[in-house]
């Protein structure tokens, strides 16, 4: 497995990089973006945090806007961005030309259902295809990953981690989908990628897949108050009472003026960034 | 004077807000950025540090990118980033189509050469429209200001505050342009906006100004020694040379590694932002 440099820039003492790779789990070129702290003792294995992107992103979203660096380089731990879905000419979209499905929208899933499932494989990308990839190239420890993400990318971050027990020293979400059978994103990505049965949707959600048993130590996620997609697409509720009923130490704080933007995200970064180290380094 | 509301989000316990409004100095609508701190006493005026870019930017690229708002909040301080000329249909642009001058390389100055004079006068904008503007709508305090800037926007940073005794409480910069009139970008720029007499060049080039008898305490800046320009176009050696002739404290920190980008910007604004700062509240 090859990749290619696209950037490799110095920041914050340490290097942050962008690169592409031929994927096997989406048959199409994929784009990352890694940051690599300051290596004391170069080509020591350091920590991993994986960061999921939302809607319409891709890594250069987070990569730009959202002030992980510093803190990364301070606590000497890695950050990974992957995209957010396959990109291309043969990768089909939204067939309503929309913003929330398709291209920018993979949901962090295997989809089973035609035309999705030839590219939109992007679990098994992020669970079996990149960590290999990205340990074979950099000094980053696969035995200490944690995970995070933002509105579907911590829908992703909260499933992946569920459907792999372990996997993951720590796990929090900015902003999550916690319900995506339940609102109107998820239930159209997941009609799309999985078909009309719901049934198979509970293994891609984070609220059922708590009520049928999924565990986590602990979570935590931030979420504004002004955030214009609270009711609607988001519900904090929901994930409350799940993890309440599952015993499941979740700390669920409810940040007052806060929208969905990178400025939120941006604002408590450094503080997520800081409690996955203390779980990574400890 | 009235402005307009683009957007306001609250990030780091404070505002981001961009803004806009009609500017007599350069007879175009202008948009900046304002970060105000969280403010223990509401309307109690807070320092303000004047953030100007480089070329091609916006003031879109430091408030998304620069990583300034965290140290900004801590300190108590505001963070203001006009753009870095006028803009639109009826602006006169670079007769070669290139990015280094005309629309979004107006080089902090006021021009008196025909077309430019009738719509690049930044400097007039920055030190008497603008600040006047700010202190009107929000609670900074104008006898507590600070500037900085990267590349052209060093530039400006260095010639407007040598220009304006006892303006600024502090000045740092970020890889300036030190001696237009000796340097490509400079020089194409100066010949526009001033004319082919280099001698009225002497008062908007940094280390002119010096030789001249313009004198600041001290300065701050840091320069990246990967950066691309250093040789042809920021020529800090030459900085350095009329410091030590005038007596001028200069810290001159070359960063081992560092680009011309905002990765290397984001690096080092926290530090320019707390040793500002420290010159503002102290």
């Amino acid at each position: 497995m090859t990749i290619e440099t696209i950037s490799e820039v110095k920041a914050h003492g340490g290097v942050q990089g962008v690169y592409r790779h031929a994927s096997a789990a989406t048959h199409t070129d994929m784009v990352f973006s890694l940051f690599m702290p300051p290596q004391p003792e170069k080509g020591e294995p350091v920590p991993l945090i994986w960061y999921l992107s939302g809607l319409t992103c891709t890594h250069a979203n987070v990569t730009e806007k959202g002030e992980f660096r510093a803190a990364c380089a301070e606590a000497g731990v890695a950050f990974i961005a992957p995209d957010t879905s396959p990109r291309g000419p043969d990768v089909p979209d939204d067939p309503e030309g929309l913003w929330d499905f398709g291209q920018g929208a993979g949901f962090y899933l295997d989809a089973t259902e035609e035309p999705w499932s030839r590219h939109f494989n992007m679990a098994n990308y992020l669970i079996d295809e990149l960590p290999a990839l990205v340990a074979d190239h950099f000094p980053v420890d696969l035995e200490r990953q944690s995970i995070t993400g933002h509105s579907m990318g911590g829908h992703g971050a909260l499933t992946l981690a569920l459907k792999h027990p372990g996997r993951f020293k720590s796990v929090s979400a900015f902003a999550p989908i916690v319900a995506p059978g339940q609102v109107p994103w998820g239930r159209k990505a997941l009609r799309h990628y999985l078909g009309e049965d719901d049934a198979a949707w509970r293994a891609h959600d984070t609220v059922a897949l708590i009520e049928d048993g999924a565990r986590l130590d602990e979570l935590l996620v931030d979420i504004g108050d002004a955030d214009p997609f609270l009711e609607k697409e988001l519900r904090p509720e929901l994930l409350e009472a799940a993890c309440e009923a599952a015993g499941i130490d979740l700390t669920l704080r409810r940040q007052p003026g806060y929208d969905h933007s990178y400025y939120f995200i941006s604002t408590f970064m450094a503080d997520h960034v800081r409690w996955h180290a203390a779980r990574l380094t400890g």
